[in-house]
């Protein structure tokens, strides 16, 4: 038996990036005193949701993970507490920016970094702007809550990170998130669809997935975009365990034994039956429609 | 503006294929009635669910596509009726069997034919002792219902065929199924699971997708498998907008306007941002886990 006790961090967040990373680090330390041992927090929590403007000045605000301030700081809470901490921030790799994911272990090494492979770019959402789509593999990273395949938002509306993470061996499915209104469509409202295409992920891969996402109105110069919340955990059958609501900061956790989720994905059979011979067309860009 | 009504057929079979492809062929009758132009009936809804044991002298039912009489029968009500009917059977090609999916316009004509591709194996779905696993590309059908992306049940728990059918341009997904009770495990209900894995695909691949299952128990000699019908019609968020119950024989049924959900599928901007190149180990078997 493994047990293990996650936790989501659903947050609102400010302009300034000192009260957004003490706030989560609270907030951290709420979810571990409450025997969480891994904690998600929201994409980019250190900021306002900058992306909803295209600002030139704002590219400053990405640093290098080796002397990233956050991540020295969140790396000595992940081992002070014992917990694994996938931390979302701004990377600066020479003249690229990448929208990063560091997974902090619970002794505080930084055990691997995710660059968003998946970029939105749309009214309140500019982060084609912003990001070069992310050259890293989809590999799970092995932490002391298990190999963890961490993703960042965007990612989580394809099947395919997902399953791949999954064919490396990932055992839980993450999403820090940073979705809300359209502001081009005031209307429309894509929490349930959001929810639903993870649940698919959870459910197809047979494995727990946590979704963070942020809180809030964040008015910007050329959009604003109302957080709409919604973070949850679902189980290996894609069910809702966990869930908050559109407004609140809160956290949320559940418990899963990954021992009894790896038979039970063993023992459903799904991984043995793939056709990997007659999916070479989703490696390619225009498969002829 | 392109409406079209779909319908899926919830049934309960016995062992007598004639009486079966009676009882299907009314359905059909009370369906298109109601105004439904493609009508899905559950997989392989001329026989019971022969899988449940291992027998070498049912191999026998199986029948070329050519000279099928089920398929000459319902390409006859197809036109009769001007509704497109994807017909499950057992097909026999030489010295292999699949299972396969005959894809009938309303004019009667067979547009393709799929084989199932992802065969399972396990107590009461013995299918790897019938079926050879499908040789067939996953490509779409142009039919008077749009073009159809059409699988076959265990198809269903696979992120994959599902996408590529999505990428070769299907605008409609079609699952007909039997699905139920697992005799060596009495407690598990994988009637959730079965539905948000579709959900998922739904919603990944923003498209609608229709699931027809049968219902009843049917008692084999080495197993007995109580189907759980659950047959469901999902929107191209993946929100349920039609569903059958448990037990019942009974039509659900839904309207799309396949334009406004082509628009939206565009719109979202998910195909825009897929990373083919970083989805090569998709389409390997061993991806190193």
């Amino acid at each position: 038996m493994r047990k293990l006790k996650v936790a989501a961090v659903q947050m609102r967040m400010n302009t300034e990036p000192e009260e957004n990373i003490g706030h989560a680090e609270a907030l951290v330390r709420e979810a571990a005193a409450d025997g969480a041992r891994l904690v998600l927090l929201p994409e980019l929590f250190a900021y306002p949701y900058f992306c909803k403007d295209k600002d030139r000045s704002l590219l400053s605000l990405a640093a290098p993970a080796k002397n990233h301030p956050a991540l020295a700081r969140f790396a000595d809470l992940a081992r002070a507490l014992g917990v694994v901490l996938p931390i979302s921030f701004f990377e600066r790799a020479g003249e690229n920016c990448f929208n990063s994911l560091a997974a902090l272990d619970a002794d505080g090494a930084t055990r691997g970094i995710y660059r968003k492979a998946h970029i939105p770019e749309g009214p309140g959402y500019e982060e084609k702007f912003y990001f070069t789509p992310g050259d890293t593999p989809f590999e799970p990273v092995a932490t002391a809550a298990g190999k963890i395949g961490a993703l960042v938002c965007w990612d989580q509306w394809f099947p395919e990170p997902a399953r791949l993470l999954a064919l490396h061996g990932a055992e839980l499915l993450l999403y820090p998130s940073a979705i809300g209104s359209e502001p081009q469509a005031p209307e429309l409202d894509s929490s349930g669809h959001w929810r639903r295409v993870m649940q698919g992920h959870a459910a197809a891969n047979v494995m727990p997935v946590v979704a963070a996402n942020r809180v809030g109105e964040e008015r910007g110069r050329d959009a604003s975009v109302t957080f709409y919340g919604s973070s949850f955990i679902a189980d290996h059958t894609g069910a809702i365990v966990a869930e908050a609501d559109r407004e609140s900061e809160t956290i949320i956790a559940a418990e899963f034994d990954l021992d009894a989720v790896a038979r039970a994905r063993r023992e459903w059979g799904v991984f043995r039956d793939r056709r990997p011979e007659l999916y070479r067309d989703l490696a390619v860009i225009d498969a002829g429609n």
